[in-house]
């Protein structure tokens, strides 16, 4: 209970209300549904019409399919999302032989989320066995034998599979770093100037990734909250001829205030394009190495910057090298999300 | 069946004869199967006593399955393997409601590798019906529908699962990665010196991952030889206080000439501690960019180079710091893999 507590607290979640679980996945349903039913003194919660139940392995569900499962609920008194199964089905005998395989086409894998109507689920709940609370695993299956629902069965997407092996979580894993990655902001100094290495930069990324160009914060302001809001998750911040990291920082204090990075890790990528020529090496390095200090205190609130010193003698003689670092380094980044 | 013939030459197989597929999975497996039978006059390959088919979808495949399956086949007449059910299995009635569920814990998935006596499958095969060869899914149910074989039914790893999702590729991405990646090769120049920044490397790394070590290749001949031999993947090259790349080329061609990036790509790190006091920066940039150049060259042979060159003014103040560079920079370079 004190580990879900602090999640709450952490991800800043307004409408849970904890209930404790049970032994069994049927006996922990139930004691969520009493804690919505009208007939317990101890609750505070109001009864729904249609409740959706859900497994927490399942993390990638989609508004829409809560949305099917819900109406049709309503109308059939119990609904769930399945799959087609992937391989044959068979049924063993006691000494470990096949006894039968089941026609893979005429059967589905029953996966979640499921709605029912309260009044349905609760009762069928009510009416268990002990057997069925101990071994059993399929709601719809409860609503079946004890309220006669035959319930709707609604496509779901592959994204609902359960994770379950460690293969999962990597699977996981990548899937939650395609989805943050499909957008970038390119943070730029002068948004006028079309030569400028931020405009080559979008012109490189554009055909692969969504890209989207702000001024730096100072110049910005509104702008780049309003890119934060839309869920961008990674900034390549462009900093020409300065080694100055004032404005690096203020867009990680913009990052830090928008809470973008509760959910999910924010990369912030600062490139710094200099002349080794014309300024000592040492002085710049000294401020630039700041930045390595200032990244491992902002990855305690999950903003990953990373800092990329790029020497030049004449920019326009290593456009192409420095397009092949600036992509090379955006993949790094993001594949270390 | 071009395609096929080039991956079997690219990656030097030897005993393997292409035999074109059907349009269902039966009729492709019927067809390998004929190209194993005595009664088939343009075969050259002679009929052997078990047979084992697989899906290539399965790519996780171990050895000790494929021997269970076998011994159980041999006694048997046939033998799959199996998995437990994730999801609980329901039927569907003709307009999408919930028929009846299945006791999850009395099915099982059944999965692949399957092993059988030649003359059991062979002779079920060629009693099939067409609807069997159009729609049927399951080898085992044709050797117990026409051989009247009940198969022994054989625990398989998670890792047989079927990769059927994009998700699946990623998770498929992620073993080879991390199978790839527990053993590292530190190669450095002298062996002996116990204060050797690769010997303080080793000291990290050695906790997480398999660390071999070994001297250059100007030294090591025959070392270097039996650590590729062993299928390590990943090679640190530790220069101090020398901008010269040979060492890291003969790697390379050592690396090359053992074929071991024919079957996954090897990643090696090139790290060079200099102090650019003492040299002038532009010199020693000018010989490490070579690296640049050729890593181009290598990677079209499989072989991901990376150069990394750390500045210090005295090593030994920054030892901490370097190991953060060292894991760091590892860690990108087998994520990149």
């Amino acid at each position: 209970m004190e580990a879900m507590k602090s999640i709450i607290q952490k991800y800043q979640h307004q409408r849970i209300s904890l209930v404790e679980a049970g032994v069994t996945r049927h006996r922990s349903i139930f004691n969520g549904l009493k804690a919505l039913a009208e007939d317990q003194p101890d609750s505070d919660l109001s009864k729904p019409e249609v409740v959706i139940i859900h497994d927490a392995v399942r993390p990638f569900v989609e508004e829409d399919v809560l949305l099917k499962v819900v109406t049709a609920a309503k109308e059939h008194g119990a609904a769930g999302a399945i799959r087609p199964l992937v391989s044959t089905v068979i049924s063993p005998s006691a000494d470990g032989c096949l006894e039968h395989s089941l026609e893979r086409a005429r059967h589905r894998a029953s996966e979640m989320p499921q709605a029912f109507l309260f009044d349905v689920i609760y009762e069928a709940y009510q009416q268990c066995s002990d057997y069925d609370l101990e071994f059993g695993t399929e709601c719809l299956q409860l609503a079946l034998k004890y309220g006669h629902i035959k319930a709707k069965l609604v496509e779901g997407s592959p994204d609902l599979w359960k994770v379950t092996y460690k293969r999962d979580l990597y699977a996981a894993e990548s899937i939650i770093k395609e989805r943050i990655s499909q957008h970038v902001c390119i943070v730029m100094d002068t948004k006028e100037d079309e030569n400028h290495v931020g405009h080559h930069l979008e012109e490189i990324l554009k055909d692969e990734l969504n890209v989207i160009t702000s001024r730096l914060p100072c110049h910005a302001g509104r702008d780049l909250e309003q890119i934060m809001s839309e869920q961008c998750y990674t900034y390549v911040c462009v900093n020409v001829m300065t080694s100055d990291i004032e404005e690096t920082r203020k867009l990680v204090n913009m990052l830090e205030e928008s809470n973008l990075s509760i959910l999910y890790p924010v990369v912030v990528i600062s490139v710094y394009f200099l002349d080794y020529k014309s300024v000592p090496f040492d002085q710049k390095m000294e401020n630039l190495m700041q930045i390595r200090e200032y990244a491992k205190e902002v990855k305690k609130r999950n903003i990953l910057l990373c800092g990329l010193l790029i020497h030049y003698p004449q920019v326009s003689k290593i456009w192409s090298r420095i397009y092949i670092l600036y992509t090379t380094d955006l993949r790094v980044g993001t594949r270390f999300v």
